[in-house]
């Protein structure tokens, strides 16, 4: 029974299932303890020696099945080289396109492709109550690397995915503004833009910016450097343009 | 001749030989386009192949030595998955602390041990003309995920290594205003506080915040989020006062 369990676990690691199965990996004490809408999980024997793992598993159990399995078998499920012992797998939640819009600032990512950034970006716009839409070309918002680096943002955090016209169409029948981060000097300052309308910033691949098919129905606003390197984390300039939205607000 | 030089580039990945030698390792077509104060280096024939890459190891060979080598030794010394068939020996330049102070924001790090976070905060603050120092327990900048997640900001950025307890009587010798980045919601609010005097913001490590002992001689500042998530990524948090310092100055 486990091991047919086991299968699932391992076809997971492809996005072609995730997607087919509506599942995503959560693994590690930390990300774990945040987990809601758990399907169902594993552990090590070893796991339940630490105190807080032991409550962990217990408090789980009253919800879902987890399976005790040998060290051997959960490593072949992990995707972590030193593994903590712990795998839940959490059905992905949907949202709607009218939950996003609901949202005071929407963040919006154009063939965000790094999973380290898109993670750590989804973190902050969890931090700052915001709503997400991928856009194409974007990583997986649930590969297991996206889902540590959001470390935990990935269970509360309204996300939907759209074609950029779809995005272009909805925000402006729904009165949102569209901007988008611009490396481009001739964009305004990021600071004198007004943010006191409800906004959608569109964020895009660190190697080319924003794609032409969204900058041609954007306000462009860019962060102003005065050091000599060539651009900013893509998940920096995320945080900087984010807070600035907040602390107009 | 080769075989020495590339024992030396072995040598690099750890630590020790990096404070001996006082050298690092820079891997990457992009990354090496940036490289200053270079002392030799290493590719393979495959990477001429690259017309942009070929035009860069011409200009490197009119100020330093270049080996072609196999790209079975090119794989040894290389930190990569997938090597691009590059990599430069080069010299840590070395700064002072008085070129640090002519900095009007100085970035400290205590106990920052991730080296992607600490590689992104480089970067940003290379981007907002910070100098930079690096308390205890902190990656060394030269490691290569560090040298990586910077993007070249390495090769410019001043940089020093300070105690704690050294950090603080600079600081307060030269009336440079400490501040530190709590997770304290008693705290003041980032963008409340006056950024107009010189300053240095201290940033800790994502486990544990900053330590004790700066906190106790340094003035609180905190960001105030709205999610259900604990914190931000301590990258993402220095980005937004950092940010915030240059938007008021």
């Amino acid at each position: 029974m486990s091991t047919a369990k086991l299968k699932i676990a391992q076809k997971l690691k492809l996005k072609k299932y995730r997607d087919e199965l509506k599942l995503f990996v959560a693994e590690g004490l930390r990300l774990c303890e945040m987990a809601s809408e758990i399907e169902f999980g594993f552990y090590t024997a070893d796991f339940l020696k630490n105190e807080r793992a032991a409550r962990l598993v217990e408090k789980i159990k009253t919800c879902a099945t987890l399976y005790e399995i040998p060290a051997a078998s959960f490593e072949k499920i992990s995707d972590t080289k030193t593994p903590q012992g712990i795998i839940l797998i959490c059905r992905q939640k949907i949202f709607t396109v009218e939950e996003i819009l609901q949202k005071k600032l929407i963040v919006a990512l154009d063939a965000v492709s790094d999973a380290g950034n898109l993670g750590t970006i989804l973190r902050t716009a969890e931090a700052f109550n915001c709503g997400v839409v991928i856009l194409e070309n974007s990583a997986d918002i649930f590969n297991s690397k996206v889902v540590r680096a959001s470390m935990g943002a990935i269970f509360n955090l309204p996300v939907v995915k759209m074609t950029r016209a779809d995005f272009l169409l909805t925000m402006q029948n729904s009165g949102v503004e569209i901007l988008a981060a611009a490396l481009d000097s001739t964009a305004e300052i990021y600071y004198n833009h007004n943010f006191k309308n409800k906004s959608a910033v569109v964020f895009g691949s660190e190697a080319t910016g924003v794609s032409t098919e969204i900058l041609n129905s954007a306000k462009k606003i860019y962060i102003p450097m005065t050091g000599r390197a060539e651009s900013l984390n893509v998940a920096t300039a995320a945080a900087i343009i984010i807070s600035e939205f907040f602390r107009q607000n």
